[in-house]
């Protein structure tokens, strides 16, 4: 008996929620509020709820239609990561990125917002469904894009986060402002490692903006010269799915909001929801295969996208040593100083009514700069050992990804229960 | 046909690699390799490998023993966590715990580690291992543990990394210097939930210090005031293991060193090594059950294990929230003082010659001493922060795991496929 599939509706929004900062915040909100209760959808994946009051808000407002969600903190202000769901949510967990910009680049915020990906566990009319939603590092510019060593290797940490973790479950979703273009190098290796498969390209109806973008030129929050070149706006957002041996998926449709809302003046958040209609088939046998993704013809595309993850990587590590050299250096510089005022000093204080040729406020302004400048240099030496940690630890996973890739490339089958490994191992007599 | 099981032998040593600080380092590191080459472990699991330049003597002496091998990096310092294994290492991801003291504690050093659980994925004769190491935050006064907070969180995360990423491993094994003893709430925590079962328990055979103790009062390295009121000495570091419903595993025996070694004057660590003997068994048909700990009879004893350590995590949130007030109060007056002295300074600074009646060096100290503070005060304002959201999180996640144990308890089923979750989707028609 072939059981009746499940119509699965997903929603994901970046929501833009800067209290005092994004304009019309609460407006916004209630109008978020209105549309998640309105259409019911199964899960709602949001992010940039920066405020915890916000959230509370939308917790109180759904209370009816979406009794079960769970809001992801983290970092100095909160991950911004919530999920409002129809289904019991029985497990929650989340993984912070090691790499996430940094402090002092205070106006861009992200190393501030902790990013994550933060993961529930869902029963959905039996099938365990894993749902993932997150955000990573924006960028700022495509030509000067310094954060990209840190967003191929969120998109390196996100991929391995859902493939150890999804392993068991039925069906995988995960929603997000993922900030990559749709063949950006950590898009493509997050689809080409997981398995993962867009809602856009796999949709068999589509209703939304042109190619399915959802930073828009016509939103009204949006300033146009930041999306130049691409005059009509980009596809950052996404709904990604997979099914598994047990339960195969489709995309029924995916629609996306077109910049403004009937009957209001604003739109609900500058980037553009997303809605898409899963259709879930339990199979009746355990295919196998479905999920597994690393078969023979991705292979060498695969290993060509670690390597270039690797050299990027590489290239954010050199970065990175060179920024914690100069800051080692300028607290050297600092310190030197700071030592010579001391000697200076030393005589003055021995006899404080000589009068001093080197003119004192100057003498005591120099002191506190030096002061001020070690300290900061100590900070900022530490920050970017950690940074050198983390992209170094990245690295070494990409290497170890690489070679297995190669060896299954080369025919040698990579983990695979009953496979022909060496048995180092004396069986008992 | 039933196979003949597999021996498996396994080794876990918190190294004490502190160069220039730990005694006899290098002399240790030594004995180590050529314990671990003579002996040729399985896997061995070590923990405070703090120098990687250790970790590549170690990879270069083992090269023909032990082939593959991880060593993980994360934090300022490094993880100290490394993996040396004769069967090839699939797969490598590492989870940084989200607490994990405080930087300015830098004599307990702990924060500069960068504590986290590191998971290799290994193929031992066709059977998938996933292997943890970890090293938890130390425990410096049993009496007023104020770290304690931070390690049930740590066990908390560990616990859950586990749970989430072992559920298609055949075999898990973990290893490393928990820093708890065995009924210490995070240690009943991390056995109950995840089902591992402890080798010092498990074994047949045992052959080591007396209560399986790793911490010993003989060992010359140990201050034994440290050890009060556990005179003889504790038991912290642990092999953990479990099987699944393919592979049954037992501990054949475990062993541990005596606080010396034959032929040399000073022992391997400060603590005592680890070296269990495990015995596979692929079963025949795939039972089920063995996996699944949380079974009816520990139920209840699971609830009050997270109730109490949602109590030690708000008894951690209050302490930080007090910390973070305080940090604001002085960051406060800090300012207040500062912008005094500039309002103070106005005068001279347009009339320089005046003669001061306030002395100026003090003036100047004191303004350098109100603007460290300020700048000090709102990073500890902004790491405080970070705790505070990390202790939020984990108290969220555990309030969370109560309520789904509760329902179990009370009979209804938590994600399990085919259970009647109340189906609230549409079926297509």
């Amino acid at each position: 008996m072939l059981t009746s599939p499940v119509r699965l509706r997903v929603f994901s929004l970046n929501c833009w929620g800067i209290r005092y900062l994004s304009q019309h915040c609460r407006e916004r909100y209630e109008m978020i509020g209105e549309l998640l209760q309105r259409e019911g959808y199964d899960v709602a994946m949001l992010q940039e709820v920066w405020s915890e009051k916000d959230y509370t808000f939308l917790k109180k407002r759904l209370t009816s239609s979406h009794p079960h969600s769970h809001y992801f903190k983290s970092g100095v202000i909160g991950s911004g990561l919530a999920v409002f769901s129809r289904h019991k949510i029985h497990d929650a967990f989340l993984y912070r990125y090691s790499l996430n910009g940094y402090p002092y680049m205070a106006h861009h915020g992200d190393w501030f917002g902790g990013k994550a990906v933060g993961m529930v566990v869902l029963n959905i009319c039996g099938m365990v469904a894993h749902v993932y939603v997150t955000h990573l590092h924006a960028e700022y510019s495509r030509d000067k894009d310094t954060y990209l060593p840190h967003r191929v290797v969120q998109s390196w940490e996100l991929l391995n986060f859902i493939r150890h973790t999804a392993g068991c479950a039925d069906l995988v979703i995960l929603g997000g402002d993922l900030n990559m273009h749709p063949q950006d190098l950590g898009n493509r290796l997050l689809r080409g490692y997981t398995g993962l498969r867009d809602a856009y390209t796999e949709a068999e109806k589509f209703d939304g903006c042109e190619e399915g973008i959802t930073l828009i030129a016509q939103n009204p929050f949006i300033n146009k010269k930041e999306l130049v070149p691409f005059e009509k706006g980009v596809r950052i957002d996404y709904i990604l799915f997979k099914g598994s041996g047990k339960v195969s998926v489709k995309c029924e449709s995916l629609s996306t909001t077109k910049g403004s809302v009937p009957g209001k003046s604003f739109p609900y958040s500058d980037h553009e929801a997303l809605n898409a209609v899963l259709l879930l088939q339990r199979e009746e046998e355990e295919a196998s295969g479905q999920a597994d993704c690393c078969t023979g013809e991705v292979l060498p595309a695969l290993v060509d996208m670690v390597t270039e993850a690797r050299t990027e990587v590489k290239v954010g590590l050199h970065c990175v040593e060179r920024m914690r050299y100069s800051a080692a250096r300028m607290g050297v510089m600092g310190l030197a100083l700071l030592l010579l005022e001391l000697a200076i000093a030393l005589v003055p204080w021995l006899a404080l009514s000589v009068e001093q040729p080197f003119p004192r406020a100057s003498f005591y302004l120099l002191g506190l700069l030096c002061f001020a400048t070690l300290l900061l240099t100590l900070v900022l030496y530490i920050f970017y050992t950690t940074q050198v940690k983390a992209l170094q630890g990245a690295e070494d996973q990409m290497r170890l990804a690489v070679g297995g890739l190669q060896e299954r490339l080369e025919g040698r089958p990579l983990c695979q229960p009953g496979a022909p490994n060496k048995p180092s191992d004396s069986p008992v007599s």
